[in-house]
């Protein structure tokens, strides 16, 4: 076994990546560090991921091979505690750790016509990006357009709460989040932002493709200028005591109901309501 | 100000809570330690919530002032650091911190015939507890039923996550989650466990009230004695390349859908698909 530090380099990179997220999704300078079985083995999966440095213990590189994965690179074999050193003492790295670039970005301008789209307006929380980008995976999301700044990078805790979600919704990073909505509709994208106290029923609108759901921070809610960039704001009704939800579960809910809405999978439901 | 010291007992136990989560839900024994500022505001503003002692910084306390809440037991004022180390390190308290005892727990027998409930099979996770309550609360749940084991206790992190949701969603705490499920049955309660192999799809189910939904563990999904003690199981469809969600997405998915279907909140939804 060789030990991982014949590239000093990288692993002050690495180190800084995972631990403190200096970089921003869609950089294209520093490699994403993706750590754990999941978000590791869609990224060797995954043909557009240009794969760095892998460091995987030898039953977690057994586990891979059960897997029928084959990495493209040769993976150091390593001791788990040289990828611990790499990380935060709370990150579950199940003996992998992968360096890979970040993925392409796709332009506004080329976004299919039956696009979903989610904007993020400064959700800063990596565990709730990540959730985010696991349900925007299984609803097969276009895209995440978020800013530069006020976002956290497409690496470590993002990429692991996401579950390999990181890998099938791109990030398009934007420098101001009110321009970017205004390209999106410029492409004729609907843009509905979700706020609590929307006088519309997202469940009533007649929403259509492309559309973007805009989501805001936790507490704060969506920015004044984010909100006048939108063309409409919607409430979800909640029938209860609490009148908001965890973020993720708001996205989870509003992607839900715009792909039964513009999707046409309202069979049961109508058969029954 | 007066140092929290005086009470050493209580300190130690509230120690043990917070980091080990040694209690169960719906436990009599055993205060729920509660910090930050929604959980703590919202336990004072219920009624059914016993206080047993509240430790505020005097910036904290005016904040619950100006919302307009009388805690009914004298506050000890303290300062920041008295209260982290009563916590983990990583615990955001905002100034507060109240013990509590836990909230009664309503028999399965004496749910409302209307009754929206979710069961939590083995779902560890207490950020994850806590969502789900969140969302629970916001869509007017009745009660969570969870096993006495294998289950985090209603208390710190998990109250932390839920954000205020504790308050409005009682525990039902068995020992056995199948004779629990045989329970509700008998109440006439359908039950629908989540199952992402499941052949049925939850939209197209013909959903009735009194209603509980069943959810696994992430990873692990229902145990096969769950499963069989359930009237169906469902997925949820999902259009994309990842199968499955966060519970706590998959929980606020279901409980839309079942609110909707059961509910007759389709008007919009109908009128578009």
């Amino acid at each position: 076994m060789k030990p991982p530090s014949r590239s000093p380099g990288n692993r002050r990179r690495a180190t800084a990546h995972a631990g403190r997220h200096h970089h921003r999704p869609g950089e294209l300078h520093g490699p994403a560090v993706l750590y754990g079985f999941h978000p590791v083995s869609e990224a060797l999966r995954n043909p557009a991921r240009k794969q760095l440095r892998l460091l995987a213990t030898e039953n977690a590189f057994a586990r891979l091979k059960e897997a029928g994965i084959e990495p493209r690179i040769a993976p150091q074999l390593v001791r788990p505690q040289d990828i611990d050193r790499l990380l935060t003492p709370d990150a579950v790295h199940q003996g992998l750790l992968l360096e890979a670039e970040p993925l392409p970005a796709p332009e506004i301008e080329n976004l299919p016509d039956h696009a979903l789209v989610l904007v993020l307006d400064q959700v800063t929380d990596p565990h709730n990006v990540g959730a985010i980008l696991r349900t925007a995976a299984a609803f097969a999301v276009d895209a995440v357009v978020t800013t530069a700044r006020h976002s956290p990078a497409a690496t470590g805790v993002l990429a692991k709460s996401a579950s390999g979600g990181l890998e099938h919704v791109p990030f398009i990073t934007v420098q101001n989040l009110a321009r970017g909505l205004e390209a999106l509709r410029e492409r004729g994208v609907l843009c509905v932002g979700l706020d609590s106290d929307a006088p519309e029923n997202l469940e009533q609108m007649a929403l259509t493709r492309p559309l973007a759901l805009v989501l805001g921070a936790e507490g704060k809610g969506l920015r004044q200028k984010t909100r006048e960039s939108c063309d409409h704001t919607a409430r979800l009704d909640l029938p209860g005591a609490i009148k908001s939800l965890n973020v993720s579960n708001a996205a989870a809910i509003a992607l839900h109901l715009s792909v039964c809405i513009t999707g046409g999978s309202m069979r049961g439901m109508r058969s029954t309501g």
